[in-house]
Parts: C-alpha cells; sequence; structure tokens
C-alpha cells in the first residue's frame, strides 16, 4: 500500500519525468503559500492529458490509492493538500493548461482544467470578451481549482460565483471513467445537473480535466466612488438605493470600517484617504457597462445624489481616473496584508443575508469586544453579497500567541452568531481541511447524510480527496 | 398493496377531505391538459404544511408506497402524471400557496413550493421587486413544479433559468425527512449543493415543499423591436451585435420564420405583421433596464443602425407604444396556437450552442423536408438561449394522421442532428415520462451510471415519481 512502491506503474503512464518523489521536486506541491498546511506525499503525479489522468485514477482505483487533485495551489481551506499520513498521492493539472475552442458569437470558451485564471482572462480580452472571475490570487489560481472551490471573488455581485459561469464540465471519476459534461448549451434539461456536485466539491467526487464557460461583454465604460458613512445600516440602504436605480450595471459593492482606513493609510505604501474627514464606514461602489451608450457617470451621481438626500451618505467622491478607480480597489484589496502589520489575527469568511448584515455587524461586533476587550474588529468585504470577512486584529499592544490561542473559542462565538442570522460559516473558501469538523456542528443530520450518500455513491472506495470536506464515518 | 387500502391511514395524517378517492374528484389531476398523457391512481392527496407532507412520506416508506409530486399539472412532458397502473399516488402541493418571508433589500423571497407562479409575481411586485421567471402557464403553474422542471421561458437570457434564481429549498425526502435548506444567501461553500440535484429532478429525488428565491429591481424602461431578415445567419449576427452593445439589458431575442407570420396573420385574431414587406426571418428584442437612467430607445436605434448597416437587418420598427410591445410579443406567444389551425404538427423543444443556431437550423429544415415533401418546418424561439422550438407543421391538404404516424422517425431524424452540433433534446421542457426512452440513447453510460447512483442514493426504494426520467435497471 506505499503509494512510493507505485512509482514505476505511474512512471508507465504519465513518464518518469512526471512522477515527482524528490522532496525538492513535491516540495512545492505539498506547502501551502502561507504555510498554514504541510502536507506529505510520497508522489506528486502531473498528468498531461485527460486520457492519462484518466489512466492514473484507474491504476489508483485498482490499487487503492489516494489521490489529492490539485491546481494552482492557493485555497485557502488546505483542502488542495494531502494530510501528514503519506497515504496521499497529489495529482497536479498543471500540465494541462490549453484553450480548447473559443465561441465569441456564442459568447462561451472550453479550457482544460490546469490553465491559470489570468490565462484564461486574457484569452477573453483577446476575442473582446470578458471572463468575470477576479481573484487575488489569479496569476497563480488555475480554473479547475476554483471550479472545485466554487470560488467567488470580487465580481459576483453582476456575474455571480464560479458555479454560475460553468456551463459544463469533463471530469474523471474515481474508477478512471470519463465524463464527458463539455457542452456549451444555455438550456439542457435533460437530467440531473451533475456538474453541480463536482462545482465546489473541493476534488472529493471527481477530477475536473476540462469546463465550458460563460463570456461576457467586456465592460467599456467603468465609474468608481467612495463614500463616508455612519455605520453599516446606511451602507445597506445605500447598497439597496444603488441596486434598484443600476441594477446589472452595479457591479461592485464593498464596505470597510474606519479602522481599515487607518491601517491603510498608516501600513500600505503610498495610500491616502479618498475623504477629507473620518467616518464611521466606507463603501466602494462600481458601475459598469458593456454598453458605450450607457451613462454610467451620470447614473453614479444620482444614486449618490439620492443617497445625500435621503442622509445615508455623509461624503463621497468619484474617480476621475482610471489610476484612482486602481487606488480605491487597493485600499479594498489591502485589507488583508495592512491586518498583518498589526499584530495576530483571527479571521471569519461568512456570509449572512444581505438584508441582515447590519444587524449581524452589530451584535458580532459587540461580542467579540465583550470577549476579548481591547481586540479590534476589522470586517470588511462584499456587502452586495452577503459575505463579510469578519476578522479581528489584537489589541494594541497585547500578547500576540494569548490572542491568537482564543481563535477556536472566538470562532465559536463569531459562527454562533452567524447560524442564528441563517448564515454561512465558509461564503466563499470552501470546507477543505480547516473546517471539516466545524461542518458537521452547523450542518443538519439531514443534510451531512444526503453528503455521505453522494460521496459514497461516487466514489464507494472513498479515494478521492479523503481529508477534504467529510470526516470519514464513525 | 393497494394505494387505497391505505386511504384511511393518510386520512388520519391530513383529514378525510383531503384524500381523494371518487374518479371526480381525482380527474383534474390526472388527465394532462393537452391530454397527451392519462394517468390512474386510486388516490390524490392534498396536504397543507411541510409536516403534512413529511408525516405522508414517512407512511408510503414504510408501506412501500410510491408518490407522483405535482404542482400546477401544466408540464409538457408527462412527469407529473401517474402511469396506468394504479400504483402510485398523486401528491398534490396546491394547499400549500403562501409567502413565508419577503426582503426587498436583500431582493429575496421564500415561498411554499405549492404558491402560482403568477400570484408569486405579483407578491414580488407589491415590494416593488421583479420575479422574473415568466411562462405561458404562469396562471397555473406552481413554483414547485417550475423549480422541479427547470423552467426556463422569456427571461432566461437576462435571468437565467428556474435554476439560476434558486438560492433554498426545503425538501422532504423519500423517508420522510425534511432537509431544511431554505437559505438565503448569495454565497455559501459549505459542502456539496444538493439543492442542484432537486432542481431540475422532476419530483424523482424528493418533494420540494417550499423555496428561497433571487428578486430583482423592476424594469423601469422597456423598448421592444421586430426585425426582418433574410436568414438565422443575419439574426445571430444582430443577436451578436446587440448582446456586445447592450450586455444585461437584451433581455429577450426571439426569432421566427416568414411562415409563421403568414400563420399568425391568418388565425390570429387582429394580428397584423409589423413590417410593410415580407421578409424570411424576423427577430423580436426586447431591452429593459431598472434603471429610469438608462437611454434605453437610444440603445435600440443604435443597435439596428449598427445592424442596417453592417447589411444584416432589412427592415425594422421600433414598438411606439406599450400596447404595440404587447403586440409584437403576441405574434411570438402565438406560435404554438396558430400550428394547431394548419393541422398536425410535430414538435422539438432543441437547444444547440448559440452560436451554431444558423448551421443547425440550415442543416435541420432540409433534412425534414427531404424526409416529408412537402412538410412545412416553422422553427421558432430563444436564439438567444440556443434554445429552438424545431416544430413542423403537415404538407397543406395532406392526411393528418400519415403525417403524425412518422412522429417517432422525424424526432430520430431531428435529435440525431442535434447531437452532431453537441446540442439537447429537451431544452427547457424536460425528461419526464415522453422523453426517458429517448434519454437512454442520447446519454453516455457513463452519464446514466453516474444520474442511476444518485437516484439509488437518495431513493434507494424507488418510491419517488418511478414513471419520470430515469428508467428502471434492467
Amino acid at each position: 500500500m506505499e503509494p512510493l512502491n507505485h512509482a514505476a506503474g505511474f512512471a508507465a503512464i504519465i513518464g518518469e519525468a512526471h512522477v515527482l518523489t524528490r522532496d525538492d521536486d513535491k516540495a512545492p506541491y505539498l506547502r501551502e503559500w502561507r504555510d498554514k498546511y504541510q502536507g506529505k506525499s510520497q508522489i506528486v503525479l502531473r498528468p498531461a492529458s485527460t486520457a492519462e489522468v484518466s489512466a492514473v485514477m484507474k491504476y489508483a482505483y485498482a490499487h487503492h490509492l489516494k489521490i489529492v487533485p490539485q491546481g494552482g495551489n492557493t485555497g485557502l481551506v488546505g483542502a488542495q493538500i494531502p494530510l501528514e499520513t503519506e497515504e496521499e498521492i497529489v495529482l497536479s493539472l498543471s500540465r494541462m493548461n490549453s484553450v480548447r475552442a473559443i465561441d465569441p458569437d456564442g459568447y462561451t470558451i472550453t479550457v482544460d482544467s490546469g490553465i491559470v485564471l489570468e490565462t484564461l482572462q486574457q484569452e477573453a480580452e483577446k476575442a473582446d470578451r470578458l471572463f468575470p472571475l477576479s481573484l487575488g490570487s489569479q496569476g497563480s489560481c488555475q480554473i479547475g481549482g476554483n471550479i472545485s472551490s466554487n470560488a467567488g471573488g470580487t465580481a459576483v455581485l453582476a456575474y455571480g460565483n464560479t458555479r454560475d459561469l460553468v456551463l459544463g464540465l469533463e471530469v474523471v471519476l474515481p474508477n478512471g471513467d470519463v465524463w464527458d459534461g463539455l457542452r456549451t448549451l444555455r438550456k439542457d434539461n435533460t437530467g440531473y445537473d451533475l456538474k453541480q456536485l463536482f462545482i465546489g466539491g473541493e476534488g472529493t467526487l471527481g477530477v475536473i480535466t476540462a469546463a465550458s464557460l460563460k463570456l461576457f461583454p467586456r465592460p467599456k465604460k467603468l465609474e468608481a466612488a467612495f463614500a463616508g458613512m455612519r455605520d453599516p445600516h446606511a451602507a445597506l440602504k445605500l447598497f439597496s438605493l444603488a441596486k434598484a436605480q443600476a441594477g446589472p450595471v452595479l457591479t461592485g459593492f464593498e464596505i470597510m470600517p474606519r479602522i481599515g482606513m487607518e491601517f491603510c493609510t498608516a501600513h500600505l505604501s503610498g495610500a491616502r484617504d479618498p475623504l477629507t474627514a473620518p467616518h464611521q464606514w466606507y463603501a466602494l461602489l462600481e458601475l459598469s457597462s458593456g454598453s458605450e451608450a450607457f451613462p454610467v457617470k451620470d447614473l453614479m451621481e444620482s444614486i449618490l445624489a439620492e443617497a445625500f438626500e435621503a442622509g445615508e451618505v455623509e461624503d463621497a467622491t468619484i474617480a476621475q481616473s482610471v489610476g484612482q478607480v486602481t487606488e480605491f480597489w487597493r485600499l479594498r484589496h489591502g485589507m488583508s496584508e495592512v491586518q498583518k502589520k498589526e499584530g495576530g489575527s483571527i479571521k471569519h469568511d461568512v456570509s449572512v443575508p444581505v438584508g441582515r448584515i447590519p444587524d449581524f455587524l452589530d451584535q458580532a461586533i459587540a461580542a467579540v469586544i465583550g470577549f476579548i476587550p481591547g481586540c479590534r474588529p476589522v470586517p470588511f468585504g462584499h456587502l452586495g453579497d452577503g459575505n463579510i470577512h469578519f476578522n479581528i486584529s489584537q489589541p494594541v499592544d497585547g500578547d500576540r500567541e494569548a490572542f491568537l490561542s482564543k481563535w477556536d473559542e472566538m470562532n465559536a462565538l463569531v459562527h454562533g452568531i452567524v447560524m442564528e442570522f441563517g448564515g454561512s460559516i465558509s461564503a466563499e473558501h470552501g470546507i477543505g481541511r480547516m473546517k471539516r469538523e466545524l461542518l458537521a456542528e452547523v450542518k443538519s443530520d439531514v443534510e451531512l447524510e444526503m453528503m455521505r450518500k453522494i460521496k459514497a455513491a461516487l466514489d464507494p472506495k472513498g479515494l478521492l480527496n479523503p481529508g477534504a470536506m467529510l470526516q470519514a464515518q464513525s
């Protein structure tokens, strides 16, 4: 059962050069980029085609070998990292990175799963089309991993999660069978929509080898505004009003608290507060349109004017240049980075119904300050998606380790409130290794049982990514 | 095993008045509206709550009784009609028809599954919101049925299929367990997205009792245009150009051939051709925006001007009033009705990738005319979704029965071409009883096997709608 004994068997399928067994060669696949997870694996496999993946899986199935599929290794919950047992083999899709087909008139593209997200975006752009998925890690994450984790990002408000962008998949099943579900149809009601199980399935049901994806018209006009307000209740009103006026043209709505702005101006090189006076909360609005005909700037002014009049916005500024749009987004994207400069940070990637965000924030902020006096909540994120990165920085001059030792208790506190609000303990990052114990706590027995039945039906030997998502049944 | 022997058992759960056993009472639930399917059932059950549905299902599970869930009984493939064996019991959701909650700021609504679609649309409108699903049968179909069949309709281009509108479901499983998946979250990556199996599942995996759905801003401006062109290739170019200019503001793009227009002007009371000269093909474009600020009319003019200049459009007219918009749509919606006046009609609800519609139409039209000389193809529908209702009227003065006797052969011919084009034999109507044999022909063994495994995992006794979708394994 030692995987290493099968190195020659795999080499016969994909070539010796692509069966990595030396520590140096394997290291990049076993270490998660924040060093949060360090896995062990005797072998890393790098097949080059669907046929090779199929043959590898057939071999693994016959020999009861466990497989962890891996894309760009940028996931935040450890779903792509093997356990420490050395029983699992990493299967990297990196060598499968071609565009298979593009249909600009039909607004679709079909790609290998190992293509890097940024490359995919560029290929769409060459055809005057937009592939809207956009993430911090887009320079190295791969579309297969994005699909397996149902990645979110900053374009969800207008274009949906990765799930909403997938038209079809090609998947190699645990027994090596290839499911050709690569359709580019907008409508197809012929049986269960099987692709949905693999989207967000974290590689526990099959290995995604290719995907057909939706494309969109490229935005031709874009405006961004930065607004200051007293609290998240005002931010929600601004969102509701902006959505009513702009509909699908509202492509971004992000919020951050005053302390986030202070962290940015202190630690982000060259960053400055876009508004003259301080405000308790900020919202970043983005409007964009694929139509040259749309008076996007007029609309932004109209939204802000209505919000001023209603007393929801204290001050606001519209970006005067592309550079300033970038500056606004840099403040938002810098939030994680600047928090590192303020000591230890306990994090939550949660969602609640959009309309309940303000009440949730009121209650959760009060609760964490009650739990650790002096701690500094820095909740920010995608208000329009109901998704808040509820991060908490340690007290100033407090002890980092003492603070971080409260991680689990803090999680339990925040997640308890999230559940009261009908929310999710993992809005966009997934379950992976990090939250699999939590999953059993927040899901009903009925739901867990259904998930286990699906897993058993499609992966009866339990060979696919057994360390992720579901705990083995006891 | 006689279902009738259990009438008292069910009456104890839901009350005698709601256990229908008299032929007159049962008739509306057993006859499909076009009289295409006539089922038999000893009992029709009408529970009033999720708890009652759960108790009914527990009872049925314990006694091995088969259940056919039914909404408004408007489905087009017989999925809601029991078989003739009298072994199945119809479970109607009609009495569960309340709005459970609405959140206008968060753009969500939660309803019982038996609510009539039109009522749901009206409830959204009362809150100044849009529920975009729109079908010919909206006055009687129920949202539970729409979800179970993943209904399409005329708003798919902008808002997606029913699947895209569902945020969460409450489902009673075959064993009577209630799965509370009623979430109103825009983002939730905590395990397999189980609701997707029940959406489009045709009641074969569980009984949907409630749903949380997305709402949208109400369109505040709307423009429609009717354009004439030489062929579907020009129509595709017009679509591509309209989508590039209008993006999500393009909310409708339908096509019909000259013969369809002739049928309408001949048989649709008061209908007239919006254009002065005849054209081989027509497109109906609709632009709508939730934003008052959007110059929708200018955009429509700009799209048509560009299309004229490119030589894709021969003539076009923009509706001058709400009444004229209705007239345009009436021509499109009248297509099925007017065909009835022209004798027998053989129908197909198919899709191909959007960019391949013109080539598909060329090939399929030539093939059916070759097969039955004199037959009159009337393909029309949602070009923007790649979905064509490929209907064929009998030859003028030909024999109706002789023509209709070729139904299966004609289907095989057309579906064969659809499959060559990577298309679907059921774009929006589903499989049900009508196409279950076809399903086995067009799906790969790998896919059928996955579907059977899912069915066996969630409905191990095979009690849920056994006549629909999947054939029993031999």
